[in-house]
């Protein structure tokens, strides 16, 4: 067996998957990966501004709580100002840009007004209650990096900048195989010895959420000329080929020929628990990953192998996920394999579903994490465990 | 000032949407509502089944490790056994069916064969690696409830039942109405005094990453009249109205002044920060949330305020985000607001962005959580603090 580190090392090394770049309208751009830096051409904010409504001046010219200063002008935002005139005051609001001359803005709750002239009770020093010119970004700044996956914050923040359209890494397409004769689409009849097929769902709806294009090649019988033909469809097709099923070592398994006749195939054991059995290799240059086919091992490889590998070859920069630290509520002793144990999250501490079968795909549904547990490292209840929520790895 | 929880007890009570049901294809289903509870009309596994590749037979007939049994049939998955044949054992295969009359499999690693015949060295109890009928999902049982938000793993154990198409919630339709004489959209020549509107691009973003239909109203000028046609027409298009900008208590604001002659208008100071002024009410019978125009402020009570307000009127039954433990490596006086501080998590703890102020949108890319302070506590470094990483309100 090789462990779950070296095995990542070895599918994460051996990428070549190079995508090209297109250019997107911003408002498409949830979840895409920058292809270049965003630098920004523009200060942000633009001017000096109020960051309240209230009155511009220059300290110089309060004349104190007694005395009034005329108001010279009224700067709403959007309205450019004029030069404020010396010895007087300017009404201005939330956002509006600050007049050549003044240097402070009053708060309007420290104000007095006769709609004409102002009598303003304290004052600030130099500067206060003004956003200055460049504060949240400044222009020529690197604001997000090449390799970033964008997120609503980020959409706005490349909106304020002032950029419309920006150079994304083409979506990964990548290509599902279900392979199995007992295997049989949701919606029809199960006859005897024959399960529904849930694998295409549930990583269908992973790949799409991670932000690849999906080709779904359903199910292939088991049959190796069929095989064949499908594999080397996906492998013009797509960036990547995705099998469940058919890599153990059992007689039935027609995959493993298929692709070594193809390309090249690596069947390794992987230490981990859900989901030993990993096939790695090429289809005619095309990366190849096969997944047991069992429900619960897909699915945990796929978050565990799958994700940080497409995310790679996606040009993802960031693809490794830091596990949160929380309290057991549970015993549970180690084997031999890294066991990534389904679990619940509670404001106590995070509890285990009972049935830790790799058969029971209700496991994955009743909670909203996994615990992760060394090989060899019982767990106690009361110590510190490493939990990662599923939304973690979105 | 009302404190946050008071403010989001106010907005959650006040929900009167209610969004039909619609039935659409399971593989459409990523992010979607349950209408109705997914009930089990099959048992999963249909039947008993082999948990391993290997040799299946009743516990009885092993005639020690020394005789041989005679294999009788070769059971695939998918193919439907015949009754074991009494002191013979069947070849099977991973997933599929035991034969009537058998009551263990005993692994092929533990056997010998000469093709027509396998001798046995040990054999585990009655029941051993068969994976019951049911041990997933008994017949009648509920497996997700209605207003579940569905994930991945979700769909494939809703398909693993053999259920194509589901009942859901028809997408909540969301307004989003920017308003600000000073915002230009990006793609444009800022002019002076000008600003990119960026709360379009977050707002929309967030929404649709909620799963909700968005449709987006642009920038409206500062005029009553108009702000009263767009909203009217939103209060008929969409299930909820959202603004951002002017709510405050400025004289430029007239979104006031409709909403209340179309409706009913609350303004709040709401004890949160960055984002203090917050407006709900409702145009024409559609509710409505005015945010404040500034993106940061826009950003937090958009998460904090308005999505668990959305989610309830889309029928989702678990909005509510349990923030996580983490070391502050910061000091931070508190202030008589619950602040949610722009911050970044790391294995040694969470550090803050220097710049806390509203106006920096690039305190909330430059992290991935916030931290929550409570009104009047101070953060001392090396303490435990609540951390929002943004992911959870995903």
């Amino acid at each position: 067996m090789i462990s779950v580190d070296e095995a990542l090392e070895r599918l994460r090394s051996s990428n070549r998957v190079l995508v090209d770049t297109e250019t997107i309208d911003l408002r498409d751009s949830l979840g895409r990966v920058l292809a270049a830096d965003i630098v920004s051409a523009v200060n942000v904010p633009p001017a000096d501004n109020s960051a309240m409504d209230g009155y511009a001046l220059r300290c110089e010219d309060w004349p104190g709580p007694d005395h009034a200063l005329e108001i010279s002008q009224r700067i709403t935002a959007g309205t450019p100002p004029v030069p404020l005139q010396q010895g007087t005051a300017a009404r201005i609001f939330t956002g509006a840009e600050i007049p050549p001359g003044a240097d402070v803005v009053v708060m309007q709750e420290n104000c007095k007004t006769d709609g004409r002239c102002v009598w303003i009770n304290a004052i600030r020093e130099v500067g206060g209650n003004i956003r200055p010119k460049g504060q949240d970004v400044r222009h020529g700044a690197i604001v997000l990096n090449a390799g970033h996956r964008l997120r609503a914050q980020d959409m706005g923040m490349i909106a304020s900048l002032g950029i419309a359209r920006i150079a994304v890494l083409r979506r990964l397409k990548v290509a599902i195989i279900s392979t199995g004769e007992e295997l049989v689409e949701p919606g029809n009849k199960a006859g005897p010895g024959q399960i529904y097929n849930s694998n295409r769902y549930l990583l269908e709806a992973l790949l799409k959420n991670w932000g690849f294009e999906v080709m779904d090649f359903g199910i292939t019988a088991d049959d190796p000329k069929i095989i064949s033909d499908v594999m080397s469809e996906a492998s013009r097709k797509t960036d990547a080929i995705i099998t469940t099923g058919g890599v153990s070592v059992g007689e039935e398994d027609h995959v493993k020929a298929v692709v070594e006749s193809l390309g090249r195939i690596e069947l390794w054991r992987v230490a981990i628990k859900p989901g030993k059995p990993f096939a790695f290799g090429e289809v005619l240059g095309t990366p190849f990953l096969g997944l047991p086919g069992n429900p619960v091992s897909a699915f945990v490889t796929a978050l565990v192998m799958v994700r940080p590998f497409l995310f790679d070859c996606q040009g993802v920069s960031h693809a490794d996920i830091v596990p949160l630290r929380q309290i057991a509520l549970f015993d549970k002793k180690g084997s031999a394999r890294q066991e990534y144990l389904r679990t619940r999250s509670g404001s106590n501490g995070v509890e285990i579903f009972e049935q830790q079968s790799s058969g029971v795909l209700y496991s994955t549904t009743w909670g909203d994490g996994m615990v992760v547990q060394r090989a060899g490292e019982d767990i106690t209840k009361g110590s510190m465990v490493d939990v990662i929520p599923y939304v973690l790895f979105n």
